[in-house]
Formats: C-alpha cells, structure tokens, sequence
C-alpha cells in the first residue's frame, strides 16, 4: 500500500490547478429557476483560491469586465485585479471572450448569417485577447457556444465551416500583428445552447485546425463533460490531442451521457474515467493547466461552493496517487506484459509469405476481465 | 476504518449470489463476430459456480434443453442436471423462457400479429414454467426482447399491449390452476433486439402490472443494463418497486449509457451507481437473489469468464462493506441530519395561513457537495 | 388522393388547441444567455392566440401573478384577464403550479429535505388550484421539475418518493374538500434541472399513480420532449396511458434524443414519430387537450413566436390529414391485414397439445419494409 | 410544383446507387437471435441490385471468398462474379476488409495487443486490397470495427493510435509500391461491437488522416448511422469532410440516436436529417458513389429486402427532387437572402474602431421558425 498521508492530497500551484471566475462564481441559475446564490467579487474568488492552494484563475472578458463599462470602470476594476493576483500569488494563465449571452449572437458569434454580428465579434475577441495578455494569459480558448444551428434550414454548414475559418485566421493574425505570446485552444461541443453546434467534438475540431492558416498557433482545448455529452470516451480524444502535440489546455468536470450540460465536480461522475484521465495526463508528464470548468450543485450556499473547489482538485490527487500505485503494482503490469511478438515491420513479400498460428490466436484470452478488476479494486481502496 | 479482512470478499451461498447458464456460458458471439469460446456444458457451469460460492444458476429452457429436444434427450438432460444441482448444493431460484431465439418469433411472441405466433409462445412458456418448478424454482421471469417495432406502421400499441396483458393474465392463470408456488417478474428494455420494445422501463412495466387480472402474483425484474440504456437512474427504479411490493427479482451488471447492451461485469462501469443501489438493497433487507445477468468481455477465454464471475460477486461485497461504513460514518450521517421541522400534515386551514421564512429558504445550502465529496472518497477508500 | 384544399390546415377552436402563457410568452432566455425578447402581456397572449385559432390558454400561477403581488394586485390582474377570455372567447382548460423557480425549491419542492419547503409546496399549490379553478380549469398538471438529486447520497428515494405521495394525496383530498371538479395529470421528466429527476418517465408516473389514495383523481400528462430526451418511443407510453384510461393530457413539441429539453416546435423533430402520436389520438378519438408546450427559437423576435405557434397547429393538421389518408389506403390497409389464424384463447390441454408449423412461422415475411415505405412517401406527400 | 411524374424516381446507374454484398445479403441474424432468411449467392445479388437500378456492389473480401477458400476456390468464385458483373453492367467501385468476424480479432486488428495478430490484418488487407482492385475498385473503406476497448487498463490510447497510424502508413505504402489506383476511405465509429472504439467520429477520424505519410490517399467515409449513435449531426460532418477535399465515400441509412447499430432503410428515420444531406451532396455535385449500409428488417423474407433495396433509392430521388423544389422556392430563397452587411474583412484598426448598432442586433429576429415551417411544408408534400 503506498498511500502517503493524509497531506498528499493537499493542494499547492505546482500542481497547476486553475479555475474560472465563472465557475466558483456561479450563481446558480437555470433553465428553470433564478440564482440561488449571490455574485462573489473577483477579488474575493482569487483570495479563496489562493487559500485553497490553487495556481491560477481564468476569465472570459465580461467575467471581469461588465459589458457596457466606461474606459475607466475596466481600468479601475482591472487594477485591482491585478492588485489581488499579486498579492495572492495567483495567475491568470487562460483567458478567453464571452461570445454567447449577449442577444446579438444569438444566431452564432464566428457564423451569424448577419455579416455585423460576425465583424461585431471579431472586435469583442480582439479586446478581450488584449485583457488576457495584459494579465499574463498565454493561452486563449475559444468556445463557439452559438455557433451552431435549430434547423439547418438556416445555412448551408459548408459557408459557416468557412465563416468560423476566416474568424480564427483573422485573430491568429490580430496575435501574430501584436507580438502576443498567445496560443489559442479551441473547444467543442455538441449542442446546447444550440439544436446542434459546428465541429461537435474534439475530434471535429482538431481535424478542422489542419486547415487553418496558423495551425502551428492553434490546439484543443477538451471538456469532459462536451465529450461525454455526445457519450464518447474522453481519454481517447486527450490522448489523440497529446499525440498529436495539440494538447492546449483542458477543462476538468463530470457530466452523466446524453443530456444537459452538468458540470459537475470533477470526479463526482465516472470515477473510472476520470482516472484513466488523470493517468494519460500524469504518464505523459503533460505540463499544462489542470483547469476544472465545473461549478457546485444548485443545492448549494457559498459554503458549498468552497467544498466544490476544494472536492475537485483533492479528487485529482487521491487519483494521481492510484496511478502512481497501478504503474507500480506488479500483478498489473505483470498483465500489461504477456503479449508479444516481433513488432518490426516486414517487408510486404515477407508478410504475404508468413503464415500465422490462427488456431491459437483465436483461443488466446487477453485476462482483461482481471486486469479491470482489479484496477476497480485499486480505485475502491482495497488493493 | 471498519475494514475486515480480505475474506469479508469471499461470496458464501447466503449472500444468494446467482448466475444465469446463458451468462458465465456466453461464448462471446456479437453482431459483427462469432463464438470466441467453446460452450460450456451445464453441469460443468454448476459444479464451477459452486465452487466460487454462489448459491444458484437460472436459465432459460433452452439453455438446458436445446430446441428440439425429444422427451428422452430431455429427461436424462434434466435428470443429470438435477444431480449436478444435488452434488454441489447450487439451487434454481428462477426460471425464463427462451422468446427471442427462433425466428419464429422476429415479429413478437406475446405480440406477434401472427396469431399462431402468439399461441406457441404461450406454449412454449408452459412447457417451460413446468420445467422451472420441476427444478425447485419460484421466480419466473419474463423478459419480451421481440415484443416491440421497427416501425409503428406494423400495429397500433394498444392493440399490442392487449396482447401481451392476454399473455401474461393467461400464463398466471395456468401457474394458478397447476397450484405452482411460483411468481412472475417482468423484465423491462427499451430497445434491442428490437427497435423500440414496448413497456420499455420498469415504470411502463410496474404499471402495467396494475392492468393485471392477478397483480399480485407480478413483480418486475429490475436490469441495470436496461434502465441505464435509457439514461436513468437505476435506484431510483428499484426503489419504487421496493416501496410498492413489487421487487421480485433484480438483474445485476453494468452498462453505459445510451448505446448497445453491453451486460458489463457488475460494477465495471458507474461504480457510484453500484453503491447506492447495494445500498439501497442492504438498507432494505430485501431478501431476494442478487443475480448477475452479463457475461465476461468477448476478449476472453474460460479463465477469463471465471475471473468475470468472481469478480461481480466479490465487488458487490466490497460494496456492502462500504455501505456499512457509510452509515457508521459519524459526519455523513451529521451531514444529513441537519434539516429539519415539523413533518405532520396541518389541515387545510393552518397551511392556507402559515407563514414561511422565505428568505431563509431562499439562502440555506444543503451541504450535498461535500456530502458527495465523503461519499466519493469513501469509495475510493481513503477515508 | 383526399387532400383537402389549404383551409384543411386553419384551426379552429374545435381542434382544442392550447399553448402556456409560458410557451409563446417565452423570452428566450437559456443558460448561455440573456433574453433575447420583450415579455409579452397575458392578455395580449390571448388576444392573439384567440386570432389564431386557439382553442384555450394554460398557465402557471406566477406565469399570470407575479410572485409577491398583493392581493389588491392579483385581483386586478384575473380580472382583467378573465375579460381578455371573455372578448376573444379563449378558455383556459388547464393550471398548474410554479414549484422550481424561486431558489427556496432548490432541493425540491414536495421532496426536498426541508420540511418547511415541503409545506410551502403545498400551500402554494392550494392557491394555485383555486386559482385555475377560478378561471375554469378542470385539469391540474404538476410537474415536479425539483423533485430529484444530482447526488443519491443527499436522500433515500423511497423517503422523497413517500413525500411526493403524501404531497399528491393532500392535495386530492383538498380538492374534494372544496368539490372542485378538478383531475390532475402528472408529468414525467427524466432529468433537467435536476441530475436526475424521480419518477423519469410516464410508464413511472403510471404507476406511482395506482399507489395512491384516489387514483381515480389522477392522470398521466405526457410530452413528447421528455419521453424523447431518454430515446423511448413517445407514442407507446401515450398508448399506454390511453389503454389505462389514464391520458387527462398531452403536451405537444419536438426534440432531439438524449440532450438539453429543446421543447421544439411540434413536428419539426422526428416528423415521423409525430405522425403515429397523431394518429393515436385520431383513431382514439381522445376529446382532450392538444397542448403544445413548446416554445419559438432564440433567433425569433416576436413575428417568429406567432410563425412558431401558427406551424404548430398547422402541421398537427397537416398530419391529421395524412392520418385520414393512411386509414383508407387500400394497398396499407391490405398489408396490415395479412396476418391471421384464430385468436380465441385456447384451453390449457388443448394448447399442450397443439401441433404448430414452425418452418412455415420461421419462413414468413410481413412485409413491414414495404409497409413503412408506403407509409413514408405518404408523408412526404408523393403517394 | 415542380413534381415530375412518378418514373422521377426510378433509380438508374447514372445515379451512382451502389450496395454491399453484406447489406442485402444480410440474414437477419443478431445478438438474441438466429438468421431469418437464407444466405443470397453474391451473383444472384448483382442480377437483382441490376435489374433495380443500382450501379454497383461493394463488397469485403470474404463476403466473395470465404475465410479458408483454397486458391482454385477462389478464383473459381471471382471468375464466376466476374461474369455476373460483366452480364449486368454493375460495377465494384468500393472494396474493403473483413477484420472483426473472426475472433482472432477479438482485440483488435491493427490495435491487438498481440503483434501476432496485428501483422496478420495487415497481411489480410493486403490479400483483399488486390482482390478489390482486380474487380476494378478504386476506393478502398477501413472500418476499424475490433479497434476499441471494453477497460482502458488494457493498453493506453497514444499506443494504440500509433499502431494504427502504422498500419495504414504501411497498406498506403503498398498500394504505391504496386502502382494501384486506389484510395482510401475511413470510416468511424463510436462503439459496437467495442465498448469504445478509437477515433470514434467522422472528426477524428479527419484529424488522423493528417498526421499520416500520405493523407492525399486518404479520405474518410462517413457513415449516418456511426455518427447519429453519437447524437451528432450527420450533415455538419459531411459538410466538413467535403470542404476539405476528404469526402472519399458515404454511406447511407438510418439510425435513431443513442441505441445500437441499426443500420434502417435510408430516410426511414430522421427523414429531415436525410433531406439536408441530399442537399448537401446534390447542392455541392458530390460525384462519388452514394452506398447504402443498411439492410433489410429481421421481419422480412426475401421480398422485403428487394423491397428495402428499391425503396432506399427511390427515396433518395424523392428528396432529391424536394432540394431542387426547395433551391427554386421564392419565399425560402427570399427568406435567405434577407441577411446583410459588409463580408469584406477590415484592417485591425478599423475594425477596433468600428462602431455597431448592437441595439438593432440584440432586436432583429432571423425567422427560422417561417423558414423551417415551409421546409417541412414542402417535405411533407403539402406546399
């Protein structure tokens, strides 16, 4: 047993966990009801979480900034801010621009039909790159929450793939024109708050970089919860994006398949997965943002919602810690081993000339019933 | 930390752990692949599980007896059976018919628009009732994996559901004028084989039991793979046939959501939801057979399915052992003690003018983040 | 071909078709986003539905009375909308309450864990009922969008399914205590605000209601959105509810499998599946309510809401239409009839004796490709 | 009305319809049941799919040859085909690999853990890459259907990615070493028969192809039913494959979302979602092959599956002449226009120093709800 203490799952900033404003700063409304807790002053987020052990905050522009502030509203609200961080030690590593609760985009920001909309959007992007670069932010995620359709009646998806296009070039240029140490990461998801959003996942997305004239400047940024929405396997597109080099950034959360965006504690939902996550990131000593994109239940006081914070980034650490235990279990990797075989390349006339044992390859078991259980035993704190 | 020694993991014949014939002798055939396993003989399957301490086998007739069968192949079939049973003490709780197989029935069974369709199933539901209560059984489960469309165009439902409820009324009568000791218990799936089966989760089925002529001799068989392809919760299921009577049997697995059956090893997947259904079955004493309806991954061999049967027994044990933890648990139990007032219902009168603190109730938080938070680190075993 | 002329597809009250004051009222507000349209005066509402071709208006009581109004304000306010019905001839057939919007019914509203909630519940849905009763309703729908949990740890589900029981049989017995006549219909919803919401689904809901103390009084409300979110077959658990003689009322929209509630506008989802709902209801002749709980896209400004509430009465007759055409298909017809044999049910003895033609049942088609082709190039309106 | 006359929609080679072997040659067999129908011999298939109106037959090496065949088999059976195909005038324009039936697979092919196994799929592709190009295919599809896990504990996703990417580097190579002209078409899929299967969508399945040694040989072929299991739209992916010069193959059939595989007669489910890729691929010309992977219900004899074969295609033509209706209507056409603006991308100063009316974008409505109404109008036949 190689559990080390109880202070081992304490946090501390090398462990790089960040949060949102928006997302400590939930308030709790919904679809169907008002807030049920009231609006924490940035300040105040960023002195909780430096307490908590976290690395660093992110923001969209309006988190910070309300829309409609004079000049010198965001300069005051700005240098206090930035007052805050440096007294608390915390970063601000991501920033990114709130491009869906204004009525102007509500039929897409990047791919509104309306030519003003799409220009209107650029320019809200470009001042908000602008903010995150002035507090230290060098990645920029990009969410295309309305970006997307109800009927596809609407437009053909051909001339909004090009609009979305021509959106992401352009500020790659704006960056490249500034000399901004910024990369950008985009993130997708299938739908909500649209029928149906453009480049639905992780994968749509990375695919959808390859034509960008930046693509070198351009990687993902994959949620949990948007990849488990659609029910795919998370880790896979993770570990797509890592071996691709594309690997950005990350949203850190927990959402049951198949319906409403949940955002739930990091960990509280698919436990298995979530260490199978934290196993990818940790072998592949991956240096980025462990950012939890989540917020607490509605059931919730501000109480509850220091708990949620607290909660999210102790789960990650009681899971690095079973990887560090399963990596060095010996009955595991005992049965990672026993396959086998040359795995050299033959040359095609050597591999249409070999003859293969298929009788003893269809008989053969791969003992991948043991190895999940006790993997499972392993996560239950019985091995 | 109440933990008790590895061997509180040993399944023992009180713990009425059970197994389908069909499941540990599963030879691994799915859509796109066939048989990767030879077929188990059911008396080696008895003889196997008893030794692994579970403490009955269940099947469907033609699991023991292969379609076609003359009445000697029968007899000495079920006589050798029979003495496997009496050699190893394994009994057989529960019986179920074979609907599905033969194509006979690609339009239904009990609902077929075929009326000759509809009257074989029933006998062959008899034949197959007399066979289970000649082996000792006392639960009857019926699972309808044909009785549903493609397409609507086929039948009106309501004429369908007729059908079925003629089905059921009439196998009830015939246990009842046999003077059987046995009861009935639905088994409910929304889809697959079919493309929508009727009464498609156990709600629909609890339901339609109330339309019976003899309700009372009708339970439903909860399947965890079954609610879950719906995306529902599936002790939320159970616990409404516990609170109404009606919990007769329950099928055990793992599954997720929104995708093909996959009878996974109990456990395996959700193992959150793993835990509170245990939970909800030891809270309830309920006194019924925990039966594991899945099979080991088709990447197996024979090792491979005892490794999957062991492993469905001894979580659940190590589940229940949580369970007793979690209600020990001095600060979980603080946690949800701390609501309160009066619940005794006021007339009319005294409700229509109390007064309520609404601001109060407005701002209290309910803790459930960190109740969550225990309740995940308890399974995970580091509390 | 029987199509009918244009005006085939005018409503007119006699179709009894109502909308929520909370349907075309909808301000397009979504969790991403503000709203997007003016709220628009209850009597305005009616005025216009009136025009139409409405039949009635539904509400919820804070849909018409604000939360906190004085009693000076809310009488005001019935009276000038109860004038507004009596102009335009508009009935309001069905009320119910608000029990998910104010934050104190956070946790729930009959189920949450605080007693004094649980009782709030209660009062205000008394004077919700009397209020509905007042203007004419005789159907009562609650839906309990609050009564689940995003963490089972936080209650037992047979605890909050015991308090939604009693809360139900309270307000039955209130209802006969004032000799109203008034039903109530209960709606089912599986998830959405909550994680997981009790009672998922209208198979549940049916039979949650055979446990009560006046089943006779109560009645399933299904709608399509919420019985489509868990991908079952919409048109099955209405169905169900018809046979029973449990269907009180229907709520009438559109939505994609396993996401957000879209509650779209009725037909422009799954077109197929609202063809067999219509024709269920047709070929029943049901007298009720046509209800359409759906509201107009976030794109819409006001001239889209009345688009959305005018296609969605029009396609309901547009499909009704098609239904008329289906029945007297002579080639449709001809293949729902091939099916035979004798359907009296046969005695015991003599169905253990009967001698069955499996090669031929095993060997027959039914002609359902055929059958819903047809049935499809009858609904694209080229047959 | 531009309807034109019923012979509209008889199918003729120059549509480019084309079948498997596998597709109408199904026998109807699936997990809980037996075959329904006799095995079609793969001549008696092109006679038929001919007289119908196809263009083509595709085919997997071992629906032709089956596993084991000896080389006069074999060439006995292709000479025999070849002669059915020059009688006909069918084509094979698409080959592929049988890599999932047999159960040495049973880990994968290109991903086993065995590297035994992994060369042996290699070696089979390549058997099968010349049988398809000596029946004169030029696409050649990889369905990766065994590439997948049940447990992530079984091998981590970046080395099994690298594998794959290995054995399609190699099968690329092999093609250019034998001078074929030939490309390649993959095609994703999110689970079944796997738990999960990597590279699960359309998208990432474009994403990998860019980090190969040839990704001009490789396109995908996007399948409606593998991407409507994940709850995506099909539309979006195809719009993106085909903007980017990757749309290689598609095929087509139907699928209702989050359940299993169940490969429906084409515009027999979502028949709006089949209208918009009939667009999409008549509005962009899209030249290639339009295959249909679906099969015939387990309900149907041999005349159902011509049946299903005649009305896949004739359907298609329905729709197609509905885009044409559709693209020539004037208020839809009016309805797209009335959007506007400037597209001209303006310098980065400008742009900051644009002004907007956000007050008439916050306002303006896009009336979607109108232009969807007369979308479905015009597919329900009644405008």
């Amino acid at each position: 047993m190689m559990r080390s203490g109880k202070d081992a799952y304490q946090p501390r900033p090398e462990h790089h966990f960040t949060f949102g404003l928006w997302t400590v700063g939930n308030p709790g409304r919904d679809p169907f009801g008002e807030p049920v807790r009231p609006a924490l002053a940035p300040t105040t987020i960023v002195r909780k979480l430096a307490e908590l052990g976290a690395y660093g905050v992110n923001l969209h522009d309006n988190d910070l900034v309300p829309s409609g502030s004079t000049a010198a509203e965001r300069d005051k609200i700005v240098r206090e801010f930035k007052q805050a961080l440096a007294d608390s030690g915390l970063k601000v590593p991501m920033a990114t621009t709130n491009l869906f609760s204004d009525p102007a985009f509500k039929d897409g920001a990047f791919t509104s039909r309306d030519a003003r909309v799409r220009a209107f959007a650029l320019q809200k992007s470009m001042t908000a790159i602008d903010l995150g670069v002035e507090l230290g932010a060098t990645t920029y995620v990009c969410w295309g929450g309305r970006e997307g359709v109800e009927t596809n009646a609407a437009k053909d998806p051909r001339t909004a793939l090009g609009w979305y296009r021509d959106a992401i070039n352009y500020l790659c240029e704006y960056v490249r024109s500034q000399r901004y140490d910024l990369r950008f990461a985009l993130e997708a998801k299938p739908n909500e708050p649209r029928g149906d959003i453009y480049l639905a996942t992780t994968g749509h997305m990375l695919a959808f970089i390859y034509t960008l004239d930046h693509p070198e400047m351009v990687g993902v940024n994959p949620e949990v919860a948007h990849e488990r929405m659609a029910g795919l396997d998370f880790s896979h597109a993770v570990a797509q994006a890592l071996e691709a080099g594309k690997l950005f950034h990350i949203d850190l959360n927990g959402q049951q398949v198949g319906r409403f965006d949940q955002d739930l504690r990091f960990g509280s939902d698919d436990v298995k997965g979530a260490f199978f996550l934290v196993k990818l990131l940790e072998d592949a000593q991956w240096p980025g943002m462990r950012h939890f994109d989540s917020h607490a239940y509605r059931t919730e006081d501000e109480a509850g919602v220091w708990d949620f914070a607290a909660g999210s980034m102790r789960t990650y650490l009681i899971l690095k810690e079973k990887v560090a235990q399963f990596n060095a279990d010996a009955e595991i990797q005992q049965l990672l081993k026993e396959t086998g075989g040359p795995t050299a390349a033959p040359s095609f006339d050597e591999l249409r000339h070999a003859s293969f044992d298929l009788a003893a390859l269809r008989k053969r078991g791969y003992a991948y019933e043991r190895l999940d259980q006790l993997t499972m035993e392993l996560l239950l704190g019985v091995r």
